[in-house]
C-alpha cells in the first residue's frame, strides 16, 4: 500500500541568470531583467514528495520530522540567504534557473533519502511560476 | 532530463449552464442555480503545465515570459470579462462547464505550443472546485 | 474586554459596470471591459468583522454559527449565482462596483445584527482587488 | 475524453499517535509530542479527485454537488469534531496518522462512488504536511 | 515614525467548549459539536502585530528573530500538541474559545514584550473563523 | 461615505542588511545571515490601501486600473529585479529592511496619489514576516 507524503520548506536567495559563453547583448535578449549584474532574488517555496509503503507498526511512510531535518540540512542550510551564483558551488557553472535549482535539489535529496522511496521535487520561484522534477 | 514548468493566469467571466435540447424543468433539475437565465460568473484561475527537456544553454524548459504571452493571447484576451455563452463562439453549442472550458483551453494552447512539449491544464472555477485535462 | 471576530463567506455573481446617464462612449472610456453589455462575473469573497464584549458564560463574542447563518440568509441567498444588475433590486439604480456592493452588504448585515456589535465588511472582487467598509 | 475533477472539503478532529503494542518509552521516542495522552488536534483539509468521461449532455464528469454531498456524508459527518481514536471505529486498532486517515477516507469514498470513476485523495494535516493515496 | 511589524506562527491543539456550571443539555444546545466530551482539535494560526518606532541604526522596529523566539517560548511551547483544557492551567477555569485563547496569548506576549511596543494578536481557529484582540 | 480600496502587487529584489558605521562583527551579530556580503533576495508582496469617498457617478473610490498603473510606475519598475542596495538610490544610505522599504514605498506613492486619499502600505518580505505603514 503505497502512499505519497509531502513536506513544504522555503529559503530566500539571490541569483542572476546568464550564460558565460554568450555576449552581454545575447544574455540581455534572452534573460532580460533576470540578467541584472547586481542580482535579484526570490522566496523559494519547496514541496518534497516521497512515495513509499506505509509501515504497519507506525502508520508512517516516513517520519516527517526526519524528512524535515533532511530538507533543512541538505537544502535550507545550503541555499538560504545565499547568492546562488557566488556562494553555491552547485551553480558555479550551471545557470540557476528554477529548472536547474529543482534538479540540483532533487539530486541532493536523492542522495540523502533511502532507495525505498520515490522522490519528486516542486519549486516555486514566484507564486505564479514553478517547476517540478521528475516531470 | 525532462522537467515540468507551470504558469498561473486568471480571467473573469459570466456563464450559464444549460442544455438547449432539454426542457427548462430538466435544466433546472440538473443545473440548479447555475442555470440562472440572467447569468452568473466566476474568477477563473488557470494553471498551465508544460513538460519538456531543459535547454542546456539557457537552463529553461521554455521562457516563462513566452508562455505567459501565449496564455495572455490565447486565453485571457479571449475569455476575460466575457460572457462565455454569448461572446465566445467556442461555447455557442458547448455547455461552458469547468470541464468543457478546460478542454477548450487545452485545445487552444495545444495549437499554439510546440509539439516538443507535453501540456496539461488545470482550471479553478472556485477555490473549492477545479478540473484538470488531460487527466 | 472587546474582541473582534471574523467570518468568511463567498458568492459567485455576474455584473456589468455602467452609468445609465452616460453615453456608451463615456461608459466604455471609464469602465472599459467591465462595461461588457453581455456581463462578466466574479467569485466574491467576503470577510465580516464584528466587535463586541466577550460573554463571560460562553467565552463568545457571538456564536459564529449564528453569524454564519445571518450571512447565508442576508448575503449568500440574495446574491449567489445572480446577475447583480438584473436580479437584485439593490442594484437597480446603483452601479455594482465592489465599493457599492460592500456598502450594500454592510447595510443588510447592519440591520440583521444587534446594536451591541460594531460591524465592518471586507469584499474581495478578485484576489488582487478588494474593498472595506467602513474604512 | 477523460477529465479530472476535484472538490475540497475539511474537518476538525483530535487524535493521538501511538502503538498499543509498544512501551510508553518507545511510543514517546517514535511519536514525540504526537503521543500526548490528552490528545491534540488538526484542521484536516481534504482534496478529492475523480477521473472520468465528460458526459456530452451535461458537460460534467460528475455533478460536483453530488460529490460534495458524498464527501459530507462519508467523511465530514463521520470525522468532524470527533476524537479519531475514541469516537471512530475505523481507528480502534489503526494509528490515525495522516497516511492511515487518507487510506480510510479513500476506502469510504471508493465504496460510495461509481466504478466508472478513478479516485485519489489528498489530505492536509497541516499547511506544510500532507499525503496522497493512491500515490 | 511608527511602523507595524507582523510575525506569523502556528500550533496544533485539542480542546472542548463547555461551561462547567451548566447542564449537559445546555452545553450541547450552546456549543453543539464543539462540546464533544472526547475533544476535537485545530491548527491554530497566529499573527502577532507590534507597533513601534523604527530604530535609525538598524532599520528595525524589532528584530523579527527575537519576536519569533518570544512567540515560540510563550505560545508554541506552551500550547503546541496540547489539550488546552487538560494540559494548560490557563484554561483550567476558562472556556478555550478562540476569543479566550486570543486574550490569553495577548497577556502572555504583553508580559514578554517591552512597553515601547503596542501589541495586537490575531488567531485563526479555522481558515474561515478568526478573532483579534484588542479589537 | 468613505470606503477603503486595496490593490496587491509584487516585485522581486536582492538586498543585504548592514550598517556602514558598524564593524563587520557588529553587523554579523545584529543582522546574521541577512548580512551576506553576496546578497540574498525576496519576492516582496505589496498591498496598497486608499481610503476615500465613493464617487456617486462611477461608484469608485478610485479606478483600480489607475492605482495599478501608479504602483507599476512608482514601485514595480523601480524595484523589480533590482539590487536594492546597489541599484536604488533610495537605499544608498538607508538599510533596506522591510520597515524602511515600506516607508520608502509609502513616500513614493504619497507623492503620486491625490491628497483626497488616505494611504497605507503593507509589505510582505516573506509569507510569515510583514510590515505596515503608517501603523
Amino acid at each position: 500500500m503505497k502512499v505519497a507524503v509531502f513536506r513544504k520548506a522555503h529559503f530566500n536567495a539571490a541569483h542572476r541568470l546568464y550564460n558565460k559563453a554568450w555576449t552581454e547583448d545575447k544574455n540581455n535578449e534572452v534573460f532580460g531583467l533576470c540578467n541584472n549584474a547586481n542580482w535579484h532574488g526570490h522566496n523559494y517555496e519547496l514541496e518534497v514528495k516521497l512515495v513509499g509503503e506505509v509501515d504497519p507498526e507506525t502508520g508512517y511512510v516516513i517520519d516527517l520530522k526526519v524528512l524535515k531535518d533532511i530538507i533543512k540540512q541538505e537544502v535550507e542550510e545550503r541555499f538560504d540567504h545565499k547568492n546562488l551564483n557566488l556562494d553555491c558551488p552547485e551553480f558555479a557553472s550551471l545557470n540557476p534557473t528554477a529548472e536547474n535549482i529543482c534538479v540540483v535539489i532533487y539530486d541532493l535529496l536523492r542522495a540523502a533519502i533511502g532507495d525505498q522511496y520515490e522522490l519528486q521535487v516542486r519549486l516555486y520561484e514566484t507564486p505564479r511560476n514553478y517547476v517540478e522534477y521528475p516531470a
